[in-house]
């Protein structure tokens, strides 16, 4: 009974250590002015300029190298059993303030930045899903690259179909635009 | 004949403004050490702390609203077209570092953090989709909210399934876990 309690206290202490560590306190939470990352690797692509770059990733074929910092590799492990992976990475050429409005590629007339896919936002953050071809230490070859050589990585999450594909019924003014 | 030169050129001249004013110059390109962003909102939700919260928007039917800060808000002309949007958010109460590899909700077995879908990432940056109900002013009223209540708000694009619904066939260790 004793050793019993013991354990569970043990335990008990583990689980406070861990969530301690993990999580802030609440009570010295303040609303950030600016948030700051830091790159986790580099996307090496055959893309020097944006002159005949794939709008999008669903449109390219093109392969592409995700290097990944020595520091974070062991961060790997278990992806090269996914088809696919998410990106987030920083469309570092982009002069910031940009437009709110603006007219996208598939239309000639002007929408929010918000409601387009372009790189000039606010917060430059590019999203894609990229094709995993091979994982050999701390590179991914990846396939769909529609991103500038160079360009600093932020995240890499596993796709899983059943948390993202999602059923959209509306998609504004793209319709009938996008192929 | 020459009308027509003065009109090419005041053209190009014009494209080359933009160009200049939206992308900085490649020879200034330098990798950077740390990426800086300023959040264009904040997340309403019912979830005051992590207990009791869903580990998936995909699994939420609960409703929130992203508060667009007003400077903000002519970027979302057009958005109320779409039926979903992607929310890019951060994960603000999570202390770094993080560990590398760890256990996810789903599994017992150790996986690299860029093989799970955890907020406890290097970059802590949230991705999640969620159902547009009504936009109002600068309010978003969404469904399938797995976001704290005050979360800092990154980046909103348009979800289109035309390029977002990918064919992943391999989810690794998620396999038979998900549901």
């Amino acid at each position: 009974m004793i050793q019993k309690s013991f354990y569970l206290i043990a335990c008990m202490k583990l689980l406070m250590e861990i969530l301690e560590r993990e999580i802030k306190d609440f009570k010295e939470r303040v609303f950030p002015d600016k948030i700051c990352f830091t790159p986790i690797g580099i996307i090496h692509s055959s893309f020097k300029e944006l002159k005949g770059m794939p709008i999008q990733y669903s449109q390219s074929l093109s392969e592409g190298i995700l290097e990944i910092f020595p520091n974070y590799q062991d961060g790997l492990k278990d992806l090269n059993g996914f088809s696919h992976l998410i990106c987030l990475y920083h469309f570092d050429m982009v002069k910031l303030p940009v437009p709110l409005q603006s007219k996208p590629f598939l239309d000639n007339k002007v929408h929010g930045v918000f409601a387009i896919r372009t790189p000039f936002r606010p917060n430059p953050i590019g999203y894609s899903v990229f094709k995993i071809m091979k994982i050999r230490k701390n590179e991914i070859l990846v396939r769909n690259i529609d991103v500038l050589d160079k360009t600093p990585l932020l995240d890499i999450k596993p796709y899983i179909p059943e948390f993202d594909v999602v059923e959209a019924n509306k998609v504004g003014w793209i319709k009938n635009k996008s192929s």
